[in-house]
């Protein structure tokens, strides 16, 4: 049976550690579908196009990446779409005990479902969207910081 | 002397881990009286009507709990009533962290006022109000994660 | 019910943190046991008997405050005694994550025993046992981190 | 391809919290391989050859569940065997900055290696095997934290 | 070369700790400006103007402290005024993750500038700026967490 | 006057993490001291002589870092060298908070002497002495973690 793999977020816009995280995630699924959940109360930075824009330019090499948009809780739209394995990046302990309350309710309610966890590389740890948007919001420069596919500025 | 303790918190909703903590201290304290603060800033899930509603139903045949709400700052509710106690839950050590801050600048302003924690049962780490609105927003079952005494469908 | 804790630890040596907890604690608790694990496999710096001198001596004055020695399991303890609190104090989210796991189990075996936490001072939280013992093992001197009621090289 | 993961540990002895991640990871991997390192620095409370016993019988039923004990470094190991995924349970925050660093060593020394992590589950949380380790050791009994297909009594 | 630090924040108000800060850091500067921090979409307690005065009266003795503010990046401020170092002090591990990020993202955006840490003393842990506002805001007394020379009902 | 800094550590080995802090420091400090704490209970995996070595091969071209080795506590080294600064560098939240017991117990018992941290790069995050002697242990191959000046293979 075919593995495939959600990883749900924000990318507010895209960084190189969610880069890195589908590309290695692929040795181990099938196919990975990149979803950016939208939330109606959150204002974003980029729009959901622009985000989806993004992502799929990051990925236009590699067909076994797909990227969605969706409201609504995660778990639900695992079901939806028949998917068994939800895919989490972890950077530090913070983010870890956030996870784990949010995987841990998940699996009580959908006994089904896996989270999977893989570590961003070392350099990749400092890395956020938040950080990233104050950058852009003062008009410095975060190009290191998101994937070479993208020129932000294009997104802007 | 009659010992007695405050449990203040938003409680929006209660869950199975607020209903373990009260049940448990009470083999501690002579009468817990759970504290729902208001804050004119932000916005409430539930009306303190609800919130009240629903917490009395929880401890309906436990007359040494008691509930009300308040405004202001905790230890002067706990000045007002004359207790001595704040009793708090622990599950994360994220949690553990901001209680600290708040419990020993509360020690600080008021010597005579203690705060006592018990941690939550290992099965009701992952659950907090947070998790539990989010499910309802997008009209998920959070039902396991609240007391039994409550069916949540009647206060939405 | 006369309400007894059990205050566990290796008190090598006991501490200004120690000592606040215990006298802390007699305002919630009607009598507080001191109780000073014995460890076969882990060298102490003070003997059992030193240390329950030590201690002896901080609380001479509260006879509330009783002290013992024990092998075995804190909660095995308990039980013999008919103890149905323990105590311990909270400094650290490291101490905090280790605390619980014990604690958890400790509930989980003995569902009757209770674990209650309270915090360390502001100013006692950087003060441990194992930092006094370097300081001892190098002639420091460790006096302002231990009650003032002992004379440490009384006890050298 | 086949996949593999290689589940490495002291499993001195395994916890249910161990078999847990195992069972939910064969739905990930093809074959799981439980490998007890053996540390020759490091006393030991059960024998390797015990605790190969315990987990074989523990997935006497489940083919796909393979046990070894090793020497060395788990990466070169994987190396060795051509597996590709180490898996690795957390439990706490403490937890995973230890891993985090072993898994992003390893990642440097060994790119084409990725640790997995998968989360316990929340009443798995407080188990570890030094907990247990140290209830046997003052013979208690530690039962509920053990697979149930071990009587841990026929193993001391 | 005349060794000067960036001590950048919100100072909404500023606290006994940032106060401790300051003066313990002029044994290794020889200059520190106080610089706080303009967010256009973030409502403060008290104005820019009035924080400003605040931190001038704090030390109106010390002519190496100056107090500035500013909107946009931090690094950008440190290149426009030729500063290289940012002081940050650290109060616990919650704060020390999301400094780490900030300080090295700034790090690698900017190479020249580093982010040189102390700690807060033991007693002044938990304070901050927002539980000082949140006692204000209901009429409590935060005077022993603000410096001294400032009576903060001056402010108001 | 002279702005020296005392580096103390064990240094068995040096890192790649280590080498970085004290060549940034050195634009902050005069002088900087890595001084190699001895500890007599504690079997080293290098002589201290090798670590000596190590660490003057590292810094050969850097006159103003001298390496000594000690036995005693920090802060009277400080005292006796007349050093006012202890520089530690800061990896993970774990660290922070042993760092902070340790560096707040200094300054109560020497409130002249100041400890000021300086972050690893994230690339160094994951990197101490720890898993390089493990790696070293068991024949694998620690380069990328060592400074390059040195091999390592000639202290073995």
């Amino acid at each position: 049976m075919e593995k495939v793999a959600l990883f749900p977020g924000s990318f507010d816009p895209i960084t190189v550690g969610h880069e890195s995280i589908v590309y290695r995630s692929l040795s181990l699924f099938d196919k990975v579908i990149v979803a950016i959940g939208y939330n109606a109360n959150k204002k974003a930075f980029f729009s959901i196009e622009k985000r989806i824009a993004m992502i799929q330019k990051v990925f236009a090499q590699e067909p076994r990446v797909q990227v969605i948009s969706y409201e609504g809780l995660t778990v639900d739209l695992c079901n939806r779409l028949g998917v068994r394995y939800i895919l989490r990046g972890l950077r530090t302990s913070a983010d870890f005990e956030f996870e784990r309350a949010i995987a841990q309710v998940n699996k009580l309610m959908h006994p089904n479902i896996e989270t999977v966890f893989m570590l961003t590389a070392p350099q990749h740890t400092p890395v956020n969207s938040t950080i990233i948007r104050d950058i852009l919001l003062h008009n410095g420069d975060p190009s290191q910081f998101i994937p070479s596919a993208i020129n932000i500025k294009d997104y802007l």
